[in-house]
């Protein structure tokens, strides 16, 4: 099974270690293609780096359709371009946040989000509700660290995240953490060790869920409200990415 | 990877079907156990039954962990007893109705449930409710096939649910089924073939769950709603249930 | 009138304060029969204790049937069984949770509860969404003294349920407080004098709903979702509650 | 017990009606008080109408609070001045909707509601919406009887309310019916009888209410949002309705 | 083009001030009416306040459909009567609560509001609900400055405003303040100034709402909610408003 | 004042008519400036569509913040990149769906939208939940008319969208119609006339929402969720997009 794995910023370091976290979760027999679009955001940060993120990702998945991927996977945590990634591809595209969100929901009985940003927590607030999960997402917390910070020990990262997920288990009267940025990956063995709760990262959510689907042999589906793009010709240099 | 399945009513053919269903499902690794609770219905077809049918699935989880279970499936669409099974494992735990729930939310924007008895339809909605997908579950429609009709070929089930199904996509504007019934998995594949839609079994559908956060590390969160029971011992014929 | 007052857990004194508060609650022409299963658990703490209890509940509802009890009233905080309670009695069934939620919102616009154990909020938090109020319900607060220290002098239960109303009333900006425990009964009165605001206790409620009914000619539907338990044999020790 | 029954409309027949469904409702040592305001629309059959009952009834609970009334209910489906009157209430107040609203809940998973015109079905709604019933009320439904029309035996309006819940029952699949209107009071116990179905009026509900939470000692919480109105001098005509 | 900008209560002074803030408001060829009904309460700080001042709206809405009026704001943050307004008015009728929460959520993803009394916060929750900005409005908060105190210097009532504002912006995370009162409409411009984020005036937000309604041809609905009042007569010192 | 209208699409045609709309919409002293990108798709027809024209509306609301725009109006009922283009504006930025919500949600109790294609009514369900019109909106239609046959008038598109608006006010009961598409902007006076109740064309309403923001001082707040994106430099040919 092959499972492309789009990092939708451009920053290259990263990905390479959501491909390693993708490789990590996988089973024996799957293949991980670890991507990221030739343009856009160097990190995902807002609403505007999101909207060049989801074309990113668009431009990932009409690849990954040409090259035979079994499944996608939308390794950022506000799931950009995730609707449009599922017009084009025949089979199953996930994000990761609503990964993590899923998997969270089937250990506790309600979970909280630690993410980098708080201005970014009106994205996650987005995805909860279109998703259904504003019952069982009980917080949603920034920790102000920038996204390309994370894997610098300087910064801290670890113990603010713990700092931040210990006081949201007691706040938010939580079971589970759902790690709020794909960079977090890493992280989440250790977090879970010292919190003593399910740690979630949506990387490792999502491939699993991707492999799971195709092994059961569920695919998008093509009724309705994602059937491919309808077959137009675009202007300008988005010509390339016509549908056809 | 060891994984009990749970049929909660008593019919031994049911179990072997649902642990055939549960086995093609699994990956090469995991061994399915399909089991059966000691005492209560043949059938579940309503709160009564599942009252009972909830009875046995904690006696089952309580065997399954003095066993070693790695995980549990709870393989009857109303998932009874899955928050007392949770605090019994280790584990995760997956009841069918939900994990059908969640594959169905990732392959299309809404889904429908095709089910047996519509006087049953009324535990889906609750459980929709209780976990979070009122918007993406579109419809839920009994067919008033009795539970252990479903294997009769003179029954026409088939056809019935082949019927229900076509009408739902259609009223509801849905673009996968869910079957609500653990009794209906042998009948996933020829279905989804004829209606050219996803069609999710819950019964493969939470084994993948299962595998997939077992492979993760993932498991019940014991941080306060799925704690262990507090041991205390039971009266009557239910002391041999007690916590300790 | 009969009304007949299910203790669902097995410790007798429990059963005979819960009826003392029904009894001091009923008409003059109300007989209150207080009764409590043959089995389970000796009070009720969480999801595991709860499957137990719902199924004594079953078990007392037919006796209370067959003796021809006019109404039932579930006298646990989770209101365990009250599902298929309804599916097996004739006459009303109410649940001592959703009594007290129900007058509750008639004399205030938001209410708090005060609960015994943090682990069992999730329950009633559960049943609030269920039932429809959890705009209605402003908190949920765990005190965290156990069931059956309710009674113990020494446990300064009446000043902790004092506190953690009064700090409720005042955080959730709440009109009024339900004690969520049918062994706090004896210290509503109290309470209501200390607090200055309503205090609703569910076993008083509750009876005052089920003479209600009763006295209306009200009686549970019949039609479709409660109608009564198909005819079946169940297996092993539960056969005696096979439905006929 | 004094419970005082406001017709919040003009019509006497109406107030008798109303009075007579009240005293059949009520407990022997209960005392009836139907009356109606001095001013005011002879039917409520829209917003319009709907303002100037709701000063009414005002009106009407200041007299009774005056002459020691236990308890208020308040005979419009659309609980004219419901919030008003329990500010100026010691007692407990009570609209005929919510009443109706909870005991159907109570027996049954699901209700509708047949009412008059069709253009008040969206008070109804309103209502089911403030109050939390927006899952348990299944359909709001209009016949487009007049409301002095209900007791005009030329107008069939006992057939055209059969109709309709007959078909609201099967459409929506309910349970029970819901009188939208006191005026159907008359009309509730052959309307059962022909149903099979639990079929509540609201101004029987709310006797029972009325008498259940005064026997209990609930009345109306004075903490916070139903303290009584703050004194000040009204111009104009309104001038003998100034809170003092 | 003629708005009738109507201030529920009776106090002259009021009616001055929220004429010149509607006047400030509005395009130069409109033309601001502001008025008040002939009797209720100098200020509306509670449900009785409000039944009586609802009366007042449709007074004062009669009179302005009868001399022409193009559309009608009525200017209180309950927005009392609006329903009923709109059955009598051929324009449109802008409550300033709802035109406020519709501006703030053009110009933010969430908002607070702060507002006078803290018993009158549930009447701006209902609205919430109602109007469905239960998730746009993060929070309400009462100051507890009485309304006719509002423009007495001596009251700092600006100064708890802002420190009310400023307190909500940090908790809520909002990105915008409403005001709740018509009383405040003075003081938006300094808050704004002070708290550099958009601040919201009500007045000043319905008259623009209503220009644009009227410049756009959009007049209230008369299919079906929002029909006619119907023909009938009213009894008592309402009969000069019986619909005709 | 000046307003940017964005087509999001880049079929000129289309852009000019919008423009027309624009412009009879606003205020004399309002200059409207109708743009499209440079870039992207000839129609928004699907979520792919989309994802390109949320990147265009954020190239052009660049251009339009360096020419001095006061507000823009993106000008497609999927409201593509709104939530980038305020956090890239200094002024308010309205999407016309939103626009239309909000003004139908003030002149009726529900509306109803007609749009083009059915699947695309997806994307209009997302955005009424998120924007929280779920109640407000009482279904949406898809008449499958293309969005560029919208002006042939071979296409018939205007008696097929009277038809679809006919039949959605009977069976949604609502009371006003709000056109799911740009390109109807020119049927809309001719709708009106022919139902009897208010149609409303987002474009003229978003126009008039914007000049009242600006007239009244209000802006997108720039504090939390709408701050200025991040300065960073984007990679490949969205470099020339990067924040500074």
């Amino acid at each position: 099974m092959r499972i492309r794995v789009i990092n939708p910023n451009t920053t290259a370091a990263m990905t390479a270690s959501i491909g390693a976290a993708a490789r990590a979760a996988a089973s024996g027999d799957t293949l991980i293609e670890a991507v990221q679009p030739s343009f856009g955001p160097p990190s995902i940060e807002g609403h505007h780096d999101e909207v060049w993120a989801a074309a990113g990702v668009a431009e990932q998945v009409r690849l990954g359709e040409a090259g035979g991927a079994d499944a996608h996977v939308i390794a950022c945590f506000g799931d950009p371009g995730l609707h449009a990634a599922r017009e084009l591809a025949r089979g199953p595209v996930i994000g990761i946040a609503e990964a993590a969100f899923h998997l969270a929901s089937l250990v506790a009985t309600g979970f909280s989000v630690v993410t980098t940003l708080t201005r970014t927590c009106v994205i996650a607030e987005h995805l909860v509700l279109q998703y259904g999960f504003e019952r069982r997402c009980r917080g949603i917390h920034g920790t102000d660290i920038p996204v390309l910070e994370l894997d610098d020990p300087r910064s801290g990262a670890f113990e603010r995240i713990l700092d931040s997920a210990e006081r949201a288990l007691a706040q938010d009267r939580s079971g589970a953490i759902v790690l709020g940025c794909a960079g977090m990956a890493d992280l989440c063995a250790s977090l879970q060790q010292r919190l003593g709760v399910p740690v979630i990262d949506g990387v490792a959510a999502a491939v699993k869920l991707a492999e799971s689907l195709v092994s059961l042999g569920l695919a998008t589906s093509k009724r309705g409200d994602y059937a491919a793009p309808l077959p137009k010709t675009y202007a300008g240099w988005a010509q390339a990415m016509s549908p056809r």
